[in-house]
């Protein structure tokens, strides 16, 4: 039984339906075709806001790309050590951005808190030396399965604008903390003070799609030359905008997001005092020691070790596919252990 | 009726069928699943040669990448005036370098004549002001629709491997030159002296696939590392490596180029004298004349203008899915100007 | 005797006085020094206008950092294909830019003409495939010894803004033009619609010392980052702002150039039918024939062949410190071939 | 007084003499002239061992111009968290590289230690999606005024050569170290593993002049094309190797390094337990808490604070023509606090 992560799903269904749809005839290439001209309407009904949204097929692409058009090269971009843009795009938004610099923060289950930020701020240099502050990245939600309340966001964005920087959005697992926290997605983006985010979709559903979102719209010219000359620009983008309108419009995002949300609630309690976040999305991370981790293994689970070798962490990840008889199974092996 | 481009076609049914075969369950992420393991030995089939492949969705990714690798920083990459990576990838080849640059030359019907690249590879300074010559990359089939012989490749590539440069093909029509030619994939690759190619099958067919192929596989481990911090990494990587496979396998890539080449023949032998060169893919360049070219464009045919604004040239592309009616329709046409 | 390259010439008096003048003792470093602090003054009473001014020891860092600051990674830099950032700074400009490439342009006797240059802004596409016209770079003196007259920078100038391109002068001779041309700095720089240039004085006479000044002054946070991780801000900077302020305030400038002009249009006179260019500056362009040339190299005099191997070009410079006697043998010399 | 930096120091005579004797006539520019060509052979008997030496004329140029010859643009590059390359070169380092990131590690007293680093270097993910280990760089003397000792830079750099990573020494206070050692400068670089460094002497009494030198002489090719294409390499290159070899030559190095050190260690022990960090160049740190820092200062020293604001904490750094009257005075002040 595979909890390795949600990126070892399939794509589901309305995906798969929203591409065959789309396979109709010569249409226009390269983002001029009819469902990539959807997007921006679709994406502002989403946010409740006017946006620019645009289509590529990786979250490091939407990263990396949304740093770079928010971080010049002598640009630093705050952000949790655990972030994803930190530990697993192998530097590509450095890469993308021509040289900007992460400055990894500790944050307790995953999350900035501001205190923190501010004081890494207020630290920071700004002679020329020294790198200069250019953007806050947030994970929404965040590496460690838990999720930023709108309030917590909107303060780190506060002292990320009064310095001049921008705010970063990785919405990677967005719906699921959404349907954790049931707010209105406005609440924790652009209300909260968010300049751009990678809306993810691939995660929790979609075959390989990603949305750039812009709230910040006087971005967007530089962002698509950058998005080009990186190879994201799609020829056929009729394929990447279905999917993304199929994954907001017919409520896959909400359907997908409440499933392993839920069954990753289940985990999280069967897990007891192992639990090592609080489960606010379809991530668990749990304590369990190196010989029961190596049970729990033996017993048939596939998953991620977690921290240092030793400590004998564990990360299991809910897909949107997870069979749901692995669920019950994984909570009696916990319960074993 | 739409000529502007094969990358206006769908996608195929047999790569949508089997995104659809590889659409079950939960299977490991970023190549580590079935497909992409299936990759490798599928190219080497149908090249008759040990390679190495790798997935990408863009060909710009796949021309980017794949010159990154072999290209330093200060590297010269030689190619003709007319190559996608100088026209139209919006400094792709720099991008991924981090600072390659190219060199474009003339050369009749798209193609790089022997004499004139050595002349330019002896001319280019090797002192430490200049940029040094790291790349040839040649096109084919070329940007203006003709093909490489077999030994045109081996003669540049001859005399790039003399000085020590490594030779690039950017494949994304691959398939129809290969049908032209009707020789085997190896002898206008590896026997003629090519060490990394992009094998195009998204204006083909596919939805978004591209291979970049290694036939000189000490480079990939510098490639993998590239690929992934530029985001061309997939996380449901199955999908493009499936598609790839049935690309090659099912037979259409022939299938689809044979029929792409047979209706730009047929517009070809329709425009006479207007034909600009030779039809050897699926690309028609014609000299209408400003006139005739606004009327071709009101009897409802759709085409980008080609060269300077005045001089009345069109490019016409077949697409894979080209509606059978179009081209007598549009051979009628040309007949009628 | 030496006609290599004014590169080949010492340093002269007034700057090593200078140097030695502000050898006193502990001063602040990195630009805080009351010699850098006069730079901009001095700068801007020499060009009649406020500028700021920032030292740097090398032309290539002076054009690649202004080149950076005006240029985004995606942009196209048009300029002469004889331009030192073309031919000789080995891709400076596309690193310190992280990207933008240059688009050479042909134009008799080293000097761009508004029409081609407007004719290929025209011609250069602005979609999003394509780089982006960004700035255009003009030398002056130029790289064949030529000076552009007033009204042609301000010609060429009003073509490059009226499309936002931003205008750099690579001013490695500038003090050569500006002595041959008899007119104020301003009327090819500023008035002409310069918004940012190099400013040699290293081939004239100073040690190691450019200046990069900017006439549009809101780009100078952008270049200062940009300097001090290029490695080109000097701790002990107070060096280099004394030989700019030494240059420019003794007429150092003007007493070298004229002496080389002077020189070179001797040699200019005695070459006849041979000489290529006009003589402007303190270059002097011949076409001998490999005989000859083998000849007057026989005869002693070392210089750079030119063009192509075949065509019997020789190029010959006048440096400031070169010994007086050595002009009348050279143009004795060439009276004998 | 001032204390802030050994930068504030100006050029001592025997480097102003070596320019002087230098400054003779028309001799070849870039780097063909008779000083540079000798450098190789001075390091080469400095370091007793054949090396490659370059010159460049800041201490941020020879470090990422170093870096960037060993680490890939994916590269991961182990450092003290209070490196110059960390802290005060802008991002240096990752641009030269084209996107090497840096490592930063903990260590006592500004030294790295065996047991850290290799937990580091053990814990480091080598797969796809992170940057790769690929070089060590040390810092000699530290940035707070510690010298590794020969054992120490042998172990860290056996860790290093096991994982295939390479080790840079940035010994911008190499001198310093060195005579505070008292070992052979082969003890503390090659013999103990040293691929490459930056052999300082601009802040020990050059005017602006550093080598890079080539231990491990295979990477001088890319380094000299990264040079030039950074703007490093200097067109009256004369000027700066002649600093380099009468900095080596005339013994300058020791007797600078000897007089700072020994003030600084006047300072430290007037300092009594004040003192943070064994003096053992020609830096002192010191804990004075915020009141007696101000006194300090408002009797006339100058320096910098340093850690966090509310620390209390100061840097002094001796220069090299630090009036010899300062040091008892700063002492006695120190006394009376």
């Amino acid at each position: 039984m595979r909890f390795f992560s949600d990126n070892t799903g399939s794509a589901c269904p309305e995906i798969l339906a929203a591409i065959q749809d789309a396979n109709t005839g010569l249409v226009p290439a390269y983002g001029e075709d009819a469902w990539t001209s959807r997007l921006d309407a679709c994406c502002s009904a989403f946010f409740g806001t006017p946006v620019r949204a645009f289509a590529v097929t990786t979250g490091t692409a939407a990263n990396a790309l949304s740093l770079a058009t928010v971080a010049p090269p002598y640009g630093a971009v705050f952000c949790h050590q655990e972030a994803h843009i930190n530990v697993d795009e192998c530097g590509a938004p450095t890469f993308f951005s021509g040289g900007a610099v992460l400055v990894p923060l500790h944050g307790e289950h995953g999350r900035l808190e501001p205190a923190a930020f501010g004081a890494a701020l207020a630290a920071h240099p700004t002679y020329v030396h020294s790198v200069q502050p250019a953007a806050l990245s947030l994970t929404q939600a965040t590496e460690l399965g838990t999720a930023y309340r709108p309030a917590q966001i909107r303060a780190l964005a506060e002292l990320a604008h009064e310095r001049g920087l921008k705010v970063h959005l990785d919405g990677a697992r967005f719906a699921n903390a959404l349907c954790f926290l049931g707010c209105h997605p406005g609440d924790i983006t652009w209300r909260a003070g968010v300049d751009v985010m990678s809306l993810g979709a691939t995660k929790n559903g979609a075959l390989a799609a990603e949305a750039v979102v812009f709230f910040d719209t006087s971005l967007v010219r530089d962002f698509e030359l950058r998005r080009k000359r990186a190879g994201h620009l799609l020829s056929k983008s009729r394929y990447v905008a279905a999917q993304l309108l199929a994954y907001l419009e017919s409520g896959v995002w909400r359907r997908n997001a409440e499933r392993t949300n839920r069954l990753a609630q289940s985990i999280g309690q069967a897990a007891g005092a192992a639990l090592l976040h609080p489960v606010e999305a379809n991530e668990v991370f749990l304590n369990l020691g190196v010989g029961p981790r190596q049970a729990l293994r033996a017993a048939g689970f596939e998953f991620y070790d977690w921290g240092v070798e030793s400590a004998g962490e564990a990360r299991l990840v809910v897909s949107w596919d997870q069979p749901e008889a692995d669920v019950p199974a994984l909570c009696a092996a916990l319960g074993r252990l």
